[in-house]
């Protein structure tokens, strides 16, 4: 059985929906995706490390569409992993293994990391929107598209733009 | 550079010390190290589950001898990662984070890994106290002695009986 390392922030969790809906509380301006196209998250939403800090932040984030189906599918024929770099923000751990408790029940507590460096990780494929995981990586690796990844060359990663796309490759 | 997975709970945390503390609290029955050579963690502290699930258990544990001092000097020399199996536990992770932060300044959060299943983690040496955790794991496996593990033949893995003796393997 293939092994699946899958992130969180910006593959399962909507996290530029919790994004733009702090901002929008932080200084009332509604800020569009597109706008955020080529730039880093840092650079296109300058309040962001307040925010990452901000308790509740990792709690409530909207999950992406149709994550869930595809996850329960893929969970039933892969050893799936939720690989999320999250030691940076000690306080979002409790509050991310609630979250996923709470939206994708069907993975236990065996399953899930919590880690910094994604280069310890060992699996045969990857799903990340970050190149600095992927690029380590030595299996195969999906770059999962987000506005701050959009305008880079994928190179040797399969960019996807939903979850129905990741089951048509993976299931 | 070599990459060394080092396990939290029997390795640089001396959870038996603490096993014994809390069970004394419970029962006024001060348990010896001894009276747990060679058998479960579970069997030795009927109220484990519960000692554990207390909030502050893994922040005051004991730091193992010696420990601090050859993981400063093995961080120099290898790409050091802790694994601490955690999520079983997730009041665990924010108050494993801080101790390592008290404890182990010198490391940081890039290199703190807290998972369920150790399968996959990818590294070229692992030292542990659970058989569990080293079977499956394809690098050179140091076995950490505790009394659960002490009777059993660690097969092919290298009992260690302290730190100082792990610094003579890898430094």
């Amino acid at each position: 059985m293939k092994r699946i390392a899958i992130d969180m922030d910006g593959v399962i969790a909507d996290s530029y929906a919790q994004f733009i809906e702090y901002h929008r509380r932080e200084t009332g301006i509604l800020k569009s995706r597109e706008e955020s196209i080529g730039i880093s998250e840092a650079a296109a939403f300058p309040f962001i490390r307040k925010h990452i800090l901000t308790p509740g932040f990792f709690r409530d984030i909207p999950v992406i569409n149709g994550s869930q189906e595809i996850m329960k599918a893929l969970n039933n024929k892969y050893e799936l992993f939720i690989v999320s770099a999250a030691t940076e923000f000690p306080q979002s751990l409790a509050e991310k293994q609630a979250w996923l408790n709470e939206y994708f029940p069907f993975l236990g507590w065996q399953q899930m990391v919590f880690c910094g460096w994604k280069t310890i990780i060992k699996a045969d494929i990857m799903v990340d929107d970050h190149f600095k995981n992927l690029d380590h990586f030595e299996g195969q690796t999906f770059l999962y598209n987000q506005p701050h990844n959009q305008l880079a060359d994928p190179g040797r990663h399969t960019r996807v733009f939903s979850w129905e796309e990741i089951g048509r490759y993976l299931l």
